[in-house]
């Protein structure tokens, strides 16, 4: 899907060009392995992922913690430095080749002053990421390892096999080991 | 500060009564104690704290966890529910006499499809919801339960004294007994 589908669906409008969206479009690519926002960069830009799958990740004393994974036709960014133009705690990577599409800070920021269509679609896409951190709190709070593995087979399950096992394994919060034998029960 | 006072300050707008606002707000109070929203109920209404706390809770197998406390000149639903308009898996309840402005659902809704301001305005809202719960999600991750009771404790300290401390054991995520230590080594 490219941005202009997508910002078409979200606000059941019908965009038939990039040139009429308020703001402009560059197509970027990175590689497998390649830093997308590096930790203490200001976020200058928005992300929306054509294909690939995007590792968001924290430094928590000595050990780096990933908080999320992106997948194809999300937006992605280091969202809490983009918000305050501020530093990043986190790190972008790209987990596979991505391909992209991407929006700069400050054509967003004069979009904003007085389009009310791209206002409806970062108040509909900033909803969206709440939810997103909201329900994976909940799923910290009152579910079990096991049940939030589960709820990611589920949902992404054919993306799951593109992803390391020692990355699930800190996505959900616990050892490799104990991933190793939620997954052979699962298969058993 | 009345509602309209803080969408000013939000917008950097100067409306100058509430009829010129795109919603109707209605002044409501609750007493300490009282619930404001209740599991499993669809919340139809968002509102804004005159005076008063509101504590969120979630329940997490056989207890219940504090997810985080509201305070005046704040903001406050079931925002989950809220937005999706499906049931809520959280309870709101006035920790202290509240008074407060409401805005119903369905106003909202009708207001966002064509308001620029009021588009505006929940797009910032929202940014900023997400931010407290990235800021409280990090903080989980990489903070210890003294330093996270220290950075509650220098933001909020005009109103810890309304909270009982099992509540803010509760929010911390930690026994009451960790929280005594605490503030007793803080105290010495």
């Amino acid at each position: 899907m490219t941005f202009r589908e997508f910002y078409n669906a979200v606000l059941n409008a019908n965009y038939t060009s990039d040139e009429e969206i308020a703001f402009s479009l560059t197509k970027v690519h990175f590689k497998k392995g390649e830093i997308i926002t590096e930790y203490n960069q200001i976020e200058k830009q928005v992300y929306f992922i054509n294909e690939g799958i995007v590792e968001l990740t924290i430094k928590s004393y000595m050990t780096e913690k990933v908080i999320d994974f992106f997948f194809e036709n999300e937006m992605v960014c280091a969202l809490t430095s983009f918000l305050t133009q501020t530093p990043a705690d986190v790190r972008l990577t790209a987990l596979t080749d991505c391909e992209m599409e991407m929006v700069h800070h400050h054509e967003l920021m004069n979009a904003y002053e007085t389009g009310l269509d791209i206002n409806k679609y970062g108040r509909i896409i900033t909803e969206q990421a709440y939810l997103r951190k909201s329900n994976r709190e909940k799923d910290f709070l009152c579910l079990t390892a096991e049940e939030r593995y589960m709820k990611m087979f589920k949902t992404h399950n054919q993306y799951l096999h593109n992803i390391p096992v020692n990355k699930i394994a800190k996505y959900l919060g616990i050892h490799p080991e104990s991933l190793s034998r939620i997954r052979a029960k699962l298969n058993s």
